[in-house]
């Protein structure tokens, strides 16, 4: 091969195995990997795989749950962005910066905390995930209900396409229309269609006071129809999480932390001046009051570390009650929450297979977790069995099959569950313009 | 022609006389008129017209300012969607709306209101122009400092493509990543692409107070370096609007309101709950005052309608001032509008041409009005050279030539000034995906 060249190729055997995996614990083989340092040496590289009729896969962190970055069939490079991991620019007169795509997401908020700075997308893997990796997914985090996703925040991008050239799309201002919106087109599309090679994001000023508080209700269906209430209230909380008994079970075996471990809570973020946040605490007091909950509110920032500590523990730990989970990541309506966790209930009951739910209620975005075991041969294939039932009931509620996971290998078998044939020929052939020779990343989010 | 069979089908000349110009002033000569009354009435429609080899151009209300909606060279049929203008659903527990294309936008704010809910867009011409016109422009308005612009509000679409298929997009719920975003795709997409028939929408709810104030400031400068310092207080106004001397002076002699006619003004507008707003204004006052602004507040509901009703002629004012207005809607990054501001200022001088600004200074989207009189051949010539010197500057401060008035037929000339050879290549090749035959608003947003 060519690439073996540059310089910043590598096919040793520990380098191959140690990138032909991701988070959804698939596994491919890939030819060889690539880190490219900048753009020139990745427009380098993506010339050279493409004379050499190569595949190319991007990756950002590999936290990805759905085998986004897994490398399939064909020989194909992985390409790692995690060199490319510069903070260009902060500009804090207009509330802009621009990073390279591998930056990680944790690192930027913390360089913006420093300038009283804040960049809201915030998925549980923060502290590991790149910037790159989460316009690919267009991932999400529990502060979407008030601040949005990672699509809300992306203003522009630097592409590098299939065929080594380059652009930029976007603006550096909020409004701006002027041709297509590439920008959002890219945003969500899986490394199917280009390399995004730098960011161009929105910024906050950062609130000036967090609170943070959990309610305590009998059960899970009170506690998601809390949280239509509080927003109904006016209050628009920063997160809205909720916790089913088996997620609260499962934190406190594996880390305790003085969790309930009956019933279901609610973790929720208040944020904003003074003077917002206080009559906004006793709102939200009243309506969880007037439903059975009990507030507590965390009164230090130990403490709120603490809580976030337990939620962010819930998917390790629940392998503690069973060693194989399978996630799907669901959005329903709000309102629907409630019947939503009713059926999941019943599938559980029906199946005799534990299902753990718990994420963002806020937006009505539900980490459902099917717990299984995948030696078990024969609960495991009821298990997987159990996953389109999920997805009927999901789109039967009006809902979506993912919420900030994206498609990837996981999901495609079920994309057309959800998408008529027009929209999936209309992606195809956008997919077709952007990479007419099927290199980049292919295998991924459409069935063939 | 096999269209006229149609009952929502008209070539009666005033017809074509009346549908053939829009709010651009330029005009064009339909071949036919087409006011289906249902998704299913335009589906027939365009089948008959993809066969007979017409042109499709997709109307609104006609208040664009591009000529988006005038008819270009080819056979083409005027598509108005005016009849098409129900407001399906509004799910008050779930926050989202579902409206017919042709529903105008302050129709559908009434609505809302009598709910306790709200559509933040609100392009000036929101009494007449429609939801679908403000999708296919991506159309903002002065509460999108704060809220965002009609992209931000877009869940999903009913589309009917140029070959008669019909398709839905995007979901009912904020977070949604399945397969590409064709939603936002459309949104800004000037009807070259697809007809939008329905809009399912984000809404939110009402805020409980609405606080109008002025800021009377000694020049334009000024009054935009309190934009950014209102900003960096960690006040979000829901408007920050700026009027220079000219267009004051316009408003006073068109329809006397009692405005300053020296010096600048901002108009501002506090929304949230009263816990918020009385605080916020101190904020304002104490910011303002630092940069020699006096501040007014609006005591009344009449006293801020008279205000609103001052900013929004000031379109119509201008004409008073001279004859011919080119009418600009560029946008920069908000630390750059001084600098902005002194250019244009150079510029007026320079060429003896009057230039009046106004706008959504909040978010750097500045309303460039060149006044001229068309009539005098020589001074128009002149001033239509000023428009690529205002785009030159524009783009050299990192701005982008259009906020939220499209491309269309005025500014397709300078669209290679923004955008690189790549992106437009990219996106002439996605219009091919959705409409091959080239029959879909031909001739608009592309150079030939």
């Amino acid at each position: 091969m060519r690439i073996d060249r540059l310089p910043f190729v590598s096919a040793e055997p520990e380098d191959l195995l140690v990138y032909g995996y991701d988070a959804s614990k698939l596994e491919g083989r890939p030819t060889a990997l690539a880190f490219p340092g900048s753009t020139q040496d990745l427009v380098e590289l993506v010339r050279l795989a493409y004379e050499e009729g190569l595949s190319l896969v991007p990756r950002g962190a590999g936290t990805g749950m759905v085998g986004g970055a897994v490398p399939g069939e064909q020989p194909s490079v992985i390409v790692s962005l995690e060199r490319m991991n510069r903070i260009m620019e902060i500009d804090t007169d207009n509330l802009v910066a621009v990073v390279e795509a591998g930056v990680v997401n944790g690192r930027f908020q913390r360089a913006l905390k420093d300038k009283g700075l804040f960049y809201p997308p915030d998925p549980a893997s923060l502290n590991f995930c790149t910037i790159g990796g989460n316009v690919a997914t267009g991932a999400g985090g529990p502060r979407a209900i008030k601040y949005g996703v990672t699509r809300d925040y992306v203003l522009g991008l630097e592409l590098v396409l299939p065929d080594g050239s380059l652009t930029t799309t976007g603006v550096r201002t909020a409004k701006g229309v002027v041709g297509y919106d590439l920008t959002r087109l890219l945003v969500g599309s899986e490394g199917t269609l280009a390399f995004v090679t730098r960011v161009l994001l929105k910024i906050l000023p950062e609130p000036e006071q967090v609170m943070t508080l959990t309610s305590h209700f009998p059960d899970a269906r009170t506690a998601a129809e809390a949280v239509s209430s509080v927003i109904h209230s006016g209050v628009l909380p920063r997160t809205l999480e909720l916790m089913d008994q088996h997620s609260l079970s499962a934190v406190e075996k594996f880390r305790p932390s003085g969790l309930p471990v009956t019933g279901a809570l609610l973790l929720v973020e208040l944020d904003g001046p003074g003077y917002v946040v206080g009559p906004d605490l006793e709102k939200v007091k009243e309506v969880c009051a007037e439903l059975g909950g009990t507030v507590t509110v965390a009164r230090t920032s130990a403490a709120a570390e603490k809580l976030w500590e337990a939620r962010r523990s819930i998917s390790p730990a629940l392998y503690s009650l069973r060693p194989t989970k399978i996630n799907e990541d669901i959005v329903v309506p709000r309102s629907r929450i409630p019947e939503m966790l009713d059926r999941l209930d019943a599938l559980s009951r029906e199946s005799g297979i534990l299902i753990a739910s718990f994420g963002h209620a806020g937006d009505g975005n539900i980490h459902v977790n099917i717990m299984t075991d995948r030696t078990n041969t024969e609960e495991y294939s009821r298990a997987r069995a159990l996953v389109e039932k999920v997805f009927v009931h999901t789109l039967d509620l009006g809902g979506t099959l993912s919420g900030e996971h994206g498609v990837g290998l996981t999901k495609k078998p079920y994309l057309s569950m959800e998408l008529d044939p027009v929209s999936i020929s209309l992606m195809k052939h956008i997919k077709k313009v952007f990479d007419p020779a099927g290199i980049m990343n292919p295998g991924k989010v459409f069935p063939d």
